[in-house]
């Protein structure tokens, strides 16, 4: 039996300190490297969806933002290795990655966010990224073992819809997420796959933050008429039932994907439509729990 | 070596006849069987998302039952193991699987269409399929391998999004599909993703049917004005720029949203709404392909 203090938090109970059955010497290591940079971030929250195509990512870098906003000091993952978004949503398509001694070093975001993408990896911007279960397991302990996050009030994880491999090797990997925000659109047939997210987070032992029901109605520009295109409701309803704390909708605005398609956070644009009111409203519920 | 004709089409160029390099005879017999059947099936089309929640089910549903409704026999197979749609999309949550000699026969539905999900085996509609990569190809292969389809002039496949574990799978299983349909929305950041399932069909050899624009649009049911909400075109530009053919737009419709969340195809609805006129045309360029 190999046993070690974790050089950050000094202590005894860190699981990083002890190596476990049937685990090499090396994976033994690569972990004790990874509890150590984890060691060093308060929060660790992932942003999860049931199905595709809801606004996960949106959330994600909306959520990172407005922490940073407030001062706090935050980094963005994008633990998408399909589809990785946050370069586009960030207009960091161009960014270039520093390396050095086996230590990734994330994209610092306007001065205040520290993000890293598997979208930084990728040669051509329209690669495709077709690799299986273990290599992708690989791809994500070096993004959480390698990449130099230093001090950090929060890390928030954009994953890849479902509950496949990749949510559950960083639930793996982490140990102890603090917990999850689940986003989801209002038809039936989403808040069907969501319902599979609020399970995957009850095996895991995942403490859930809420859901948030995103492209809610639609007001029309023209003559303000409110149209459900998606249905409606279907997200608090399932909260209600499944008792999980709804955080709010945010409804189905064009700004929104225009922000989004030009690379900047919705957030961070002072104004007061719907939309921003209801983005801001349910950040606030998350940072306060 | 091993060696055997083919016993359904009879020939002995048929890839099931003899055994590879580093294949166990299990594995063999395995592929032989899966070629039996696949062999009895003349067209099988491969629906494909580089991004989630664009469509893709619905498109899927939708092509099967047109085909379906035209007198040809289809099948449809659910192969989204963590979301499946289809048993909702067609009103079958309840319906039960009946398995005799390891063989698993697909549920008739409307008398003219057999369809296969991992949905039918869920014990409880919410449960999270927590698998890696080698279980859900088991899955797959079983899948391929058991149901007897019998023979098909089309086998429609609903594959996750993204370029993943589960469509490298199929290809790989079924070898040679006769093409893909690739469903997206107008928005960038759903037509970068898309760019990526061009180059995953490119690389795996796979012809490309063409590219559908869903949610492109929507008309005030007020006023009638109409707003591009996820932006537009952006489908056909990237058609054009990548030299694959371009199937048509499809606007958002709220009407489509209900018929899926009752378990209707919109297809079999007889009426002249944009989507659904929309619809029947892109169905008509993939049939005629």
């Amino acid at each position: 039996m190999t046993s070690s203090t974790c050089k950050t938090c000094d202590s005894n109970s860190c699981s990083a300190q002890n190596i476990r059955a049937n685990e090499s010497q090396q994976d033994f290591l690569d972990r004790q490297m990874l509890m150590q940079r984890m060691c060093k971030i308060k929060n660790k929250i992932l942003v999860l969806s049931g199905k595709g195509g809801v606004g996960k990512s949106t959330v994600a870098v909306n959520l990172a933002m407005a922490l940073a906003l407030k001062g706090k000091k935050v980094g963005l993952l994008d633990a998408d290795i399909h589809g990785p978004s946050i370069p586009k949503l960030l207009n960091l398509e161009s960014a270039k990655i520093s390396v050095s001694n086996n230590t990734i070093f994330p994209i610092i975001y306007d001065n205040i966010l520290k993000v890293m993408s598997i979208g930084f990896f990728l040669e051509n911007r329209d690669d495709a990224v077709i690799w299986r279960g273990p290599r992708k397991f690989g791809l994500i302990k070096q993004f959480l073992k390698d990449v130099d996050w230093g001090e950090l009030d929060y890390l928030i994880f954009d994953l890849p819809p479902g509950t496949g491999d990749e949510p559950l090797s960083i639930c793996q990997l982490i140990e102890k997420p603090d917990g999850a925000v689940i986003v989801t659109t209002p038809q039936s047939i989403a808040i069907s796959d969501v319902r599979k997210s609020v399970n995957f987070c009850r095996e895991l032992d995942l403490p859930i933050l809420g859901v948030i029901e995103n492209m809610s109605g639609f007001i029309c520009p023209k003559c303000g008429e409110l149209t459900y295109i998606f249905s409606h409701g279907g997200a608090k309803k399932m909260a209600e039932e499944m008792k999980i704390p709804f955080l709010g909708e945010i409804p189905l605005d064009p700004n929104i994907v225009k922000k989004c398609d030009s690379g900047n956070p919705f957030i961070s644009q002072n104004n007061n439509s719907h939309a921003s009111i209801a983005f801001n409203n349910i950040i606030q519920l998350i940072i306060k729990k």
